[in-house]
């Protein structure tokens, strides 16, 4: 097993390329283990939330949206990017992402995973959460100026559909589903065994 | 419903930030479907593959690696980005890829799904593989100049563990474990339904 010391890439130096509202690019020169350098571009993220709103009847709540790096309109679960100061509080902006987007609030809020979204040039850290026991909140905060959103609710098998049409086409949302139909047919099997 | 022109952010003008060998950014201005003005920061990048490569005794072959956008060593599924060429043919870069960074040929190749890893900033598409099969190669195509990798072969139990821990912490690589054991569930179910 290799240590730490055998992988890293040392950063020599550091161009800063552009610092935005959401990323920040740079692009780093680097000395491999090996001794040789090479340069690595990079995309800094303040990191993000999404949640899998599960209703009593057993369907996901999910919102369409334009997406612009695609110039297309995706079908995906309430997601948000983490405002600045949230960073060690995701479970509340997941919470607020959820009423904003959705007008819901989850009485049962359970943690599923973080993670990477590609590793391989960016630090966005993705935390996922899944939302039970949903109920309506009268006045809900409202969504954000620049986020045009319709609501959808799917049973597994719509999703599975939309999945295979194209329409639900991103990681977290594929991953959301999969992780639902997982969920089920674990409790499927529980009642097999008894 | 509503309808795309009811969703579509028109560009009224983008800024090219940066034009590098794997990632292209740009700042566009649009006009959203209610009138207003924002800003979008975008990453474009040729798109990738991924492959989940199950051995005959059912272990998950994985490849440990520096990130430098974390500085952090994650284990993985053997993945890569597209090169320029081969955008029509990720099934033929996917298994270029498990021959470089594993050493092995898959003779069942499956194609798994498509997904974008993060739509609100990047259009890359990550296009994933089951691989099984496998047979070792006697001349395996090197590895990539700058890159250090490490094989490692897992049961479903370590891999779990192993997101546990946190050393398994990316998207493809989460997906990758969930998928594996939801065909494993769905074969018990299969075996119970008899």
């Amino acid at each position: 097993m290799m240590n730490f010391e055998e992988f890293e890439e040392k950063t020599i130096s550091r161009k800063e390329i552009f610092k935005g509202h959401i990323i920040d690019v740079v692009l780093d020169e680097v000395r491999l283990p090996n001794g040789e350098t090479s340069t690595r571009e990079l995309v800094f993220h303040p990191g993000a939330v999404a949640v899998i709103p599960v209703t009593a009847d057993n369907k996901l709540i999910m919102v369409k949206q334009f997406r612009k790096p695609m110039e297309k309109v995706l079908l995906e679960i309430p997601a948000g990017k983490i405002d600045p100061g949230e960073q060690d509080h995701p479970k509340e902006t997941a919470e607020r992402e959820l009423e904003e987007e959705t007008g819901y609030r989850a009485n049962k809020f359970t943690f599923v995973t973080s993670m990477y979204v590609s590793p391989g040039f960016a630090d966005e850290l993705l935390h996922i959460y899944y939302a039970e026991e949903l109920e309506k909140i009268p006045n809900p905060r409202p969504q954000d100026d620049d986020e045009i959103l319709e609501l959808y609710t799917l049973t597994l098998d719509e999703a599975k559909a939309e999945i295979a049409s194209g329409l639900i086409c991103d990681a977290k949302t594929i991953f959301a589903v999969q992780y639902w139909e997982l969920q089920q047919l674990k409790r499927l099997l529980k009642e097999d065994n008894r």
